[in-house]
């Protein structure tokens, strides 16, 4: 890990991404079953007379690479179509563990939640005549606060406010007052279609010429390079140490910046994931004050993923601190600091991903840049209103004495601790595979362990034209039904090989999962021993 | 009229966009209070220094303009917050006629989707021991496409598949094959968070540099307009004959077409939207022929927005035809025609605008452009569920014989039929107001009348620096609370007002409405009268 801090990170990480661009375009044969048959086929002669084809199009958009859907988890979809079918596999189940969708592994939905949703849905069920009957089904705190959500919505068909329903949005700005101790301001507050949808948005706004640099970790979330890959702009790599529980310095974060700038980058922002994705640190106090300077001194806005904030597992130690409260807590010397915050109902105990929701807090922006986010989220017209719904019962759950807290806080911290259980169980099972190490998971909803593969894998790797983590993990696919992410999907030192997993499977499938593993893996080790 | 064809449309087109834009920035005073409070009044005195600002942020999204959405919209915003805190004004309601949103102005929703979508939310009521007591609020067949959709589903809090849900997009192929008598395949047709998300990310593949042109009627809808600002692409105009009930011909088409070329454009694309917005015309069988042959002549991808193809109010002399069977039907000469044909939730007789839902169909794409529009949309994950979940249940309504049709079909004609009664009923309306001329609707749910204002009145606009139809707008809003959207804002001829109003208030105000129209403009006359 010592030659990490003067590798010729941008020059990797550039060669690491056409790598996976390669990759990307030999998948038409693995991917089409999934979409019931091949694209265009009886055209398929015509594909050189094309107005549009692969090569006149937006190349910017074929730049873009996003490995948590990508090769893997297409080779996943068409096993599971398989299987339907009847098909004998060496398994009897596809485990989704590449992606964080508690939901499609069984995760219940927290009951409140979707008892007001259905009720929004439905107000029917909400009239008086309709009381007792209703009765049977919906708490009454649910429906109260059903008829509150539509006294101040209309109708969830209607297209709401751009920014979100400004209720909403105040229930959120209540939320992260009460989270932060500082005041949050509904005005500065956007309601998005989950998280991704907020960051797309925001670096669109940053990006205005192909020299603007954007700071990303490696390894990172592949929504930042994707989405920078589309707006023609340059990831600015910082690497985590993994030999110091992926750690993060702010001598690191000005190496970068200076190589960069020497460049002739013109690096404006800087992504930090706390919790981390994939690699589950949490950050302390001190460190988040370090990159405030850091940032405030190199003059970078501050951008900050913070979709995991109670994805926390050991709170005594590690726990949460938002970017927000700790710039506030510095004082006026920072008054004006250039901020946005992300949030998510994707993750933390709610998982649900499928509705799309979230949204951005904006903090010291320029009035004008604020008068243009509005603007830009009125081209979309507005967030769907189920997805603002779920936030609003994400940051107003229950609370203590409402007839639905006790159900509420069972579901939760049944969902919490198993999170804690199953992450310390498969960090134990990657721990105790040849060759393999992982550090454990602060947060977040996955492990990103290091695997050094034999020098025949490697090659094997090579001669098929795949990255050797790749490899891996399409051989864990084919033999366990697993599903994981290859580490240069997120970035990694080179020379390294990762993987990410999340932690999600079921509990009670979940010992067969990690012995499931252990297996593969000692299977692979003595196929391809020196 | 006459002077349309050959009007320095591109230079006027353009200034009439960048007359928009400065119109834009106008807007801060009257745009917060809907926000609740003045955009980072704290940091003002430090706008200046900020890291991102109006002049170093991307300049496209900052040339992008949407009307709709706009200043008068904002200002009717506020307007309405003034009311509900007692304010006392010349009018007791707002009534919004900027947008197609039925639900804002109290159009019930269909029940039978409501009810499968409240099920969808809260399993629970689906289980075998509530059945009795969910039988009181939900009919068989609602309790049954709920359970059909959440076999094929899981649950809506998954992420589902990128491209949209198997299951739903094979319910589309099957409606779009039945209504065309041709073929359609679910693997050419993306689920989308309505028509504007596939707008968008479709243009996003075709555009590839700043050269590259798409054909937009005018006047237009201005997703198109601006969707092209953002992407730094030209829009290249064709004018609707507003002397011809908005009549489109091809020598029109070429025209452009030509007048672009000469100019360094590369016309890539012509969307055509039909049934029109804002202009309500419907196109004949023989005019479409004539467009893909322009299409297929000059190598221009059709981009076809058919999101009002229920919205037809002259079915038998302008019935509604796709350009998909159109297409079709002119035989194997046309293959590998390349055509993309989106649809929506929103319009219809459903107006489930708040939910973001709809789909694209691809007609002859290249392969490799398909794979790419499949990753591109992972990168978002996926189309928000519950959006999806209604486009099945527009494409796959209750049938008769199904518990539910009665009320189905007695919804879905109520709404149809007032429809037709206020289109009428508005357009005589604006025939009856001096220097009004109005064209009747074949479709869609928009009027645009033209209105000749006096010398005084158009004075008066420059005056404060606005487009005369603008302030005649804005002069309507603030006398009747009635909010509608200039006609500047879609695109005119140059010397020539207009403005788009839906004709969706509801049925037993519309005689109030009208008569506030009325009493306005005579007032408004009167006052600038020379």
């Amino acid at each position: 890990m010592a030659s990490l801090q003067c590798s010729p990170v941008y020059k990797t990480f550039i060669r690491q991404l056409s790598t996976q661009h390669r990759t990307f375009r030999n998948i038409t044969a693995v991917h089409t079953p999934v979409l019931h048959k091949s694209f265009s086929s009886s055209s398929r002669i015509m594909t050189a007379e094309k107005i549009l084809n692969g090569r006149n199009m937006n190349s910017q958009v074929r730049k873009a690479e996003y490995a948590v859907r990508g090769e893997l988890a297409i080779r996943s979809e068409t096993l599971k179509t398989e299987l339907a079918k009847g098909a004998k596999l060496p398994f009897k189940r596809v485990v989704g563990c590449n992606i964080g969708n508690p939901q499609a592994l069984d995760q219940k939905p927290i009951t409140f939640f979707r008892q007001v949703a259905s009720l929004v849905e439905y107000p029917e069920l909400l009239k008086d005549e309709n009381a007792e009957a209703a009765a049977k089904f919906y708490p009454s705190d649910a429906i109260a606060r059903a008829k509150l959500l539509l006294k101040n919505i209309g109708s969830v068909g209607a297209y709401s406010h751009s920014q979100g329903i400004p209720h909403i949005r105040e229930s959120v700005a209540k939320f992260i007052s009460e989270r932060d101790g500082y005041p949050a301001d509904p005005s500065k507050i956007f309601l998005t279609q989950g998280a991704s949808a907020g960051v797309q948005l925001t670096l669109e706004m940053i990006i205005s010429h192909n020299k603007v640099g954007v700071m990303i970790p490696i390894p990172q979330y592949p929504l930042y390079t994707a989405t920078l890959a589309v707006l023609d702009a340059n990831p600015v790599p910082y690497y985590l140490d993994e030999s110091k529980q992926w750690g993060l310095t702010s001598k690191e974060l000005q190496r970068a910046y200076d190589e960069s700038e020497k460049m002739g980058i013109e690096t404006r922002a800087l992504v930090i994931i706390n919790p981390g994705n994939p690699t589950g640190q949490c950050l302390a106090e001190d460190n988040m004050k370090e990159i405030i300077e850091f940032c405030s001194k190199n003059k970078v806005i501050l951008l900050a993923d913070e979709v995991y904030q109670t994805n926390i597992y050991r709170p005594e130690d590690r726990p949460f601190h938002s970017f927000k409260k700790v710039l506030k807590s510095m004082g006026p010397k920072y008054e004006g600091f250039e901020m946005i915050s992300y949030h998510s109902i994707s993750k933390g105990m709610i998982g649900e991903c499928g509705r799309r929701g979230g949204y951005f807090e904006c903090e010291g922006l320029d009035d004008e840049v604020m008068e243009q986010i509005y603007k830009i989220s009125s081209i979309s017209l507005c967030p769907n209103v189920q997805g603002q719904i779920m936030v609003d019962l994400m940051v107003s759950p229950p609370k203590k004495g409402d007839p639905s807290y006790p159900l509420y806080k069972k579901e939760y911290d049944a969902i919490y601790n198993s999170l804690i259980e199953r992450a310390a169980i498969l960090e134990k099972t990657f721990n105790s595979l040849e060759g393999c190490t992982c550090n454990s998971a602060d947060g977040a909803m996955y492990l990103f362990p290091q695997i050094r593969l034999p020098k025949k894998a490697i090659e094997a790797a090579k001669a098929v034209g795949k990255e050797p983590d790749h490899f891996y993990c399409m051989a864990m696919l084919e033999s366990t039904g697993v599903c994981m992410v290859a580490g240069s999907g997120f970035g990694q030192v080179e020379g390294t090989a990762h993987f990410r997993s999340t932690f999600l499977p079921q509990p009670e499938l979940f010992d067969d999962f990690c012995s499931g593993i252990k297996n593969f893996h000692a299977d692979f080790m003595n196929k391809y021993r020196e």
